[in-house]
């Protein structure tokens, strides 16, 4: 990294940092490898990872310090940026170029915000699709994690188990230390239930919650010391990497470098082996959402605890979820049913089986389908398109452009297509014309023609495209010149 | 009835007669008010009424007969010409301007063929939702139904009860008759499943399967006997009906005097009273698919016993049906489960719960969503549309136009339409211009603008047409002419 863009802040200032990745498989057919779960929606319209950039910027703005860190892949950077929203100008982005779990990742942030903001600032590591509900109880615990954090302890987040659950790690407390934090005895991998039984008695176990709290200078200190290999890689990557090339906002790391980074957890690299590990006991209404139960459970219940998100009808049905999408779920005589609805792809199960909608991924993937990647609408730096049909020889997609953006600049060879304009205004370049096209006009861009589309208003522009010709593939497509970086260097 | 336009066949003739109604609400959400039972397709895409239309063809050509009789609402007539195909020339309708149960149509049906074909004709009157997957057996049971209705009997077809069913009527066979019949001993309603085992257990039970067989001159003489209000009722709607109207092949009956008839089954008016009823026992693998479950049966199951009509993907999941319409299901865990997705709707229950479909169809009534009249693809005259898409100020709709076909000279006061033809040729009038357009061009029609779109070739017509404006409203339409009969007189 060359340049550094921003000041560093205070010292000793806490900054968050947001691990926004993960499938989400469980979560399927609404999470996808194209839509995962940080941007799944819940109940009021806001996605998992908007509420953890909420959550993150009211504990920021606490501590009068003015960046959130998004670490992220680069293939959803214009789709978080979709969710800055408010906080569009608090937040940095670190991109990674292939998915490596938590330790690359941690320690890139950390050699980040080090080099940006001082090795004395204070990382508060948050994963992107966590809920918590009681988030006053939350900045409580994040404050007792920070004044441990700065005495040189690396905090992590256990959560009061009060069920003996086989899908997380747990944490042995030992002796109590000043702030209400406890020293790490030992950490526990997912356990069967037996022995998660026993932790549940014993009383001085909590659940492992992905989140931790330390100083930029004793993250580097204890890589150095239990993973070394993985803390020289990770400052070969950070030297490699490069800002401001898809966005202002943006640090890219580097495919070769990075690639050669231990694709392993922080827990597994340093917190198991590390000497000054604490634990702050958290108690705030933490929930993991790694699953369709936990999602209903954000929706109010009936008389007969049936929930549901969208159109659906109960019929002597009872402790059922319904998730819809437009479309009118009947439920007749179930008990316990999950029925989740996408506009190309249904589940149905038990709510007991809801681990295992992984199982239908896997046989989803392994059939050759691409229902685990693409949902029929699908987001692009420049808004959204949605496949309404396809047929032999014709696709129909309803197009809807934000303000101030604009499609590349672009030419097929086999297809032609057809703009309707159904609301907003369209900015049109066809050959050499450019011409504006109101609401309730259309226009037509004959194969071979060079065009581009913008929106040049305030307001969303809303087309209907269809395309017509020998072929409608996705892959017809010669791109001369685009402004999110997405035409090849050699062109 | 004026003038009849065909010749009457030879006396003592087979003539088919298909009562083709029912909304089969046990199968929403395939079957609705505007797609009933008699239109759902099976696995091989023939539909109830076309296969009753094939195996009618096949016992009316083995009598060197000419004809067969429908008996439908008039508003199906041309979603019933739909299904004729090779049996356009050999079908007469007898539409119907209101549902008033099995009595009327049957006696109307034998009015009209004593009136055309002579009172020695010998009517086969058939259900146009059953199965019968043995047709040898059938055409066997018919010729002895035959001989029978030739010395005067009026002839049920008592199907061999191999379960204690409680969905049937049941016969009870007395005397034996020449030609393999019995007299008819006594009819029993569905009765309580204690009743059904006892009569499975006599063994002189079947079960009333609805279709029957009588000389016209034999029932008309049994009706004055039995129900003369209604024999007279019959004679007043058959004097005021009118052929020609809608088309060639149809007799339409008048409103008032149609609707002055009573509703009520044959069974009850007539067989239950009559003298002279035999019943001729039928094992030619009937099923009344009155149910999801008869429907499933249709398709082959794998080797844990699932059966699906469309895309489905099982997963530890055992004996459940998908009809799934282009989406991919997904069952994970089921048992015994039944899954029916369309555009609009969607159904999840236990098989055991099929009966209580109706249920669902009430509720959807109830809560005034139209989900139990319309699907996403409404049947024309013309063609079909299928709405893709609605939103504020838009519409999108696939339309597809019959070769030959035509849609009303019209106008919209609101909407502005834009049509692009994907595949075909359609003949457009706008106003005073009438162009052709060829597969790939588009036109636009705007509000106000007189127009016509026609199909003059030979292929069909497919088109997308997205309507824009204030006002997208259905309702919204000034017809000036068509070819279908749909502009008032008045006008």
């Amino acid at each position: 990294m060359s340049s550094p863009q921003h000041s560093a802040g205070a010292s000793g200032a806490l900054i968050p940092v947001i691990l926004s990745g993960g499938a989400g498989t469980r979560l399927w057919p609404v999470s996808r490898e194209a839509l995962p779960k940080p941007f799944v929606r819940l109940g009021d319209g806001r996605s998992l990872l908007r509420r953890t950039l909420d959550r993150a910027a009211r504990l920021r703005d606490a501590n009068a310090q003015g960046q959130t860190w998004l670490v992220t892949n680069r293939d959803y950077y214009f789709l978080s940026r979709d969710e800055l929203d408010a906080h569009a100008g608090s937040v940095r982005f670190l991109l990674e170029p292939a998915a490596r779990n938590t330790a690359p990742a941690i320690a890139l942030a950390t050699l980040a915000i080090a080099a940006e903001h001082g090795e004395d600032s204070i990382l508060l590591v948050l994963p992107a699709d966590h809920l918590i509900d009681d988030e006053v109880g939350f900045a409580a615990c994040v404050e007792r994690a920070q004044a441990l954090a700065r005495e040189g302890w690396l905090v992590t987040f256990g959560i009061e188990a009060n069920a003996p659950e086989t899908a997380f790690g747990y944490i042995e407390s030992g002796q109590a230390l000043p702030h209400g934090g406890f020293a790490v005895k030992r950490f526990v991998e997912k356990p069967p239930v037996e022995r998660a039984r026993e932790f549940l008695a014993a009383g001085n176990y909590s659940w492992n919650s992905g989140m931790f709290c330390f100083r930029a200078r004793d993250m580097l200190a204890a890589l150095a010391q239990t993973a070394p290999q993985l803390e020289a890689n990770a400052r070969k990557a950070w030297a490699a990497s490069q800002a401001g090339l898809l966005g202002k906002d943006a640090i890219e790391l580097e495919g070769a470098s990075f690639r050669a980074l231990e694709s392993i957890s922080i827990d597994y690299a340093l917190f198991e082996k590390a000497g000054k590990v604490a634990v702050v006991p958290g108690t705030f209404g933490w929930n993991d959402v790694g699953a369709w139960p936990e999602i209903a459970a954000q929706f109010p219940a009936d008389a007969h605890d049936n929930r549901a998100s969208g159109r659906a009808m109960f019929i002597d049905s009872s402790q059922c979820f319904v998730h819809s999408h437009g479309r009118l779920v009947a439920a007749l005589g179930l008990k316990g049913m999950v029925i989740v609805d996408t506009p190309d792809a249904l589940l149905v199960m038990p709510k007991e089986r809801a681990q295992d909608v992984k199982k239908v991924v896997e046989a989803v993937r392994a059939s050759g389908d691409d229902k685990h990647i693409f949902h029929a609408t699908v987001a692009r730096p420049w808004g959204t398109y949605t496949v309404l049909q396809e047929g032999p020889q014709f696709k129909l997609k309803r197009i809807e452009v934000k303000p101030m953006h604009a499609l590349s600049l672009q030419m097929h060879h086999y297809r032609n297509e057809h703009w309707i304009v159904v609301s907003g205004t369209a900015r049109v370049t066809r050959g050499d014309d450019e011409f504006l096209l109101a609401t309730n006009e259309s226009t037509y861009i004959k194969s071979g023609t060079r065009h581009r589309l913008e929106n040049p208003g305030a307001l969303p522009l809303v087309l209907i495209e269809v395309q017509s010709g020998q072929y409608v593939g996705e892959d017809d497509i010669v791109r001369f010149d685009d402004k999110y970086g997405r035409v090849p260097k050699t062109q």
